[in-house]
């Protein structure tokens, strides 16, 4: 798949087909957001990959962002912890910024692997890190659920550009 | 150019060749960045960019992140203040995420077009919120600096998938 197909084409996907998602695909989702850029390249983040109905129906008890039935999901983890003593204070925000930027790429990937996805941060992180045994300091910051899309939804209006962009200074067209 | 490619192929460019890029070049850029998912697909962002060398200059000394001498500067910006009168007070993150991902599209999509780009957060973001002329509530969260590379660095090691990756608990794999 083009890249420029992948920008455009990818739709926040919230309705999946009952279909399993390979071990293998999962992984080159995983493998596509490692290499997301990062401070430093510390690479501050770790991922949880669901795939068992019953992990699933739990996270998804702590979710009000997740509809329908995703075909797994992908806890995306900051180090939080790690990237403070690494950075300090602003580690924690570094670390989050990081594991946004693998989550977009994760999104992309699973797109040209013919997947949908939807990433989701209306969920309980600390109910999360429980759920998923995560260790202290390691905290789930975005879920991505995903599946074989069932519905594809057209794409949502997009702010105009002249409405986004300036040059150089902020109202200079 | 093939997503994957764009994906695995991405280095962060520290190093430009003295050569502007047309400015249609750059708002492709843009228009990738607005097509990133966002938060109720609020699209929370504002872009700057900045391609006059004396408005780089300025950026340059309140960013000790940023090296070299770029030929543009997007300042992607989160409007911080309306999305915490739409989302309450999580509004400031959610922007924020936000932001990050569309930083990440701008990058894959300046590689598809032969630049290099480099993200940079240390920077003085009052301050170049002032120099930008942003509105009261608009921050200046990242600095994409990029041209045409230079020199491209070699791909940094990464983290091994499987220290990374656990599937349905903490330390399964």
């Amino acid at each position: 798949m083009e890249l420029s197909e992948g920008i455009y084409g990818r739709r926040s996907v919230r309705s999946y087909l009952p279909e399993r998602v390979p071990r293998d695909v999962l992984d080159t989702l995983i493998d596509a957001g490692r290499w997301a850029p990062s401070a430093g390249c510390a690479q501050p983040w770790a991922f949880v990959v669901v795939d068992e109905p019953v992990q699933i129906q739990r996270l998804k008890s702590i979710a009000p962002g997740m509809f329908s039935e995703p075909a797994f999901v992908i806890a995306v983890c900051a180090e939080r912890q790690a990237a403070v003593q690494r950075m300090g204070p602003q580690g924690e925000t570094l670390a989050l910024m990081d594991v946004c930027m693998a989550a977009q790429n994760i999104s992309l990937a699973a797109y040209a692997a013919g997947l949908g996805t939807c990433i989701i941060r209306s969920f309980h992180q600390r109910a999360a890190a429980v759920l998923l045994g995560c260790p202290d300091g390691v905290v789930p910051e975005l879920l991505i659920a995903g599946g074989r899309p069932d519905r594809i939804p057209r794409a949502p209006n997009r702010r105009a550009l002249d409405q986004i962009r300036h040059f150089n200074r902020w109202g200079q067209k």
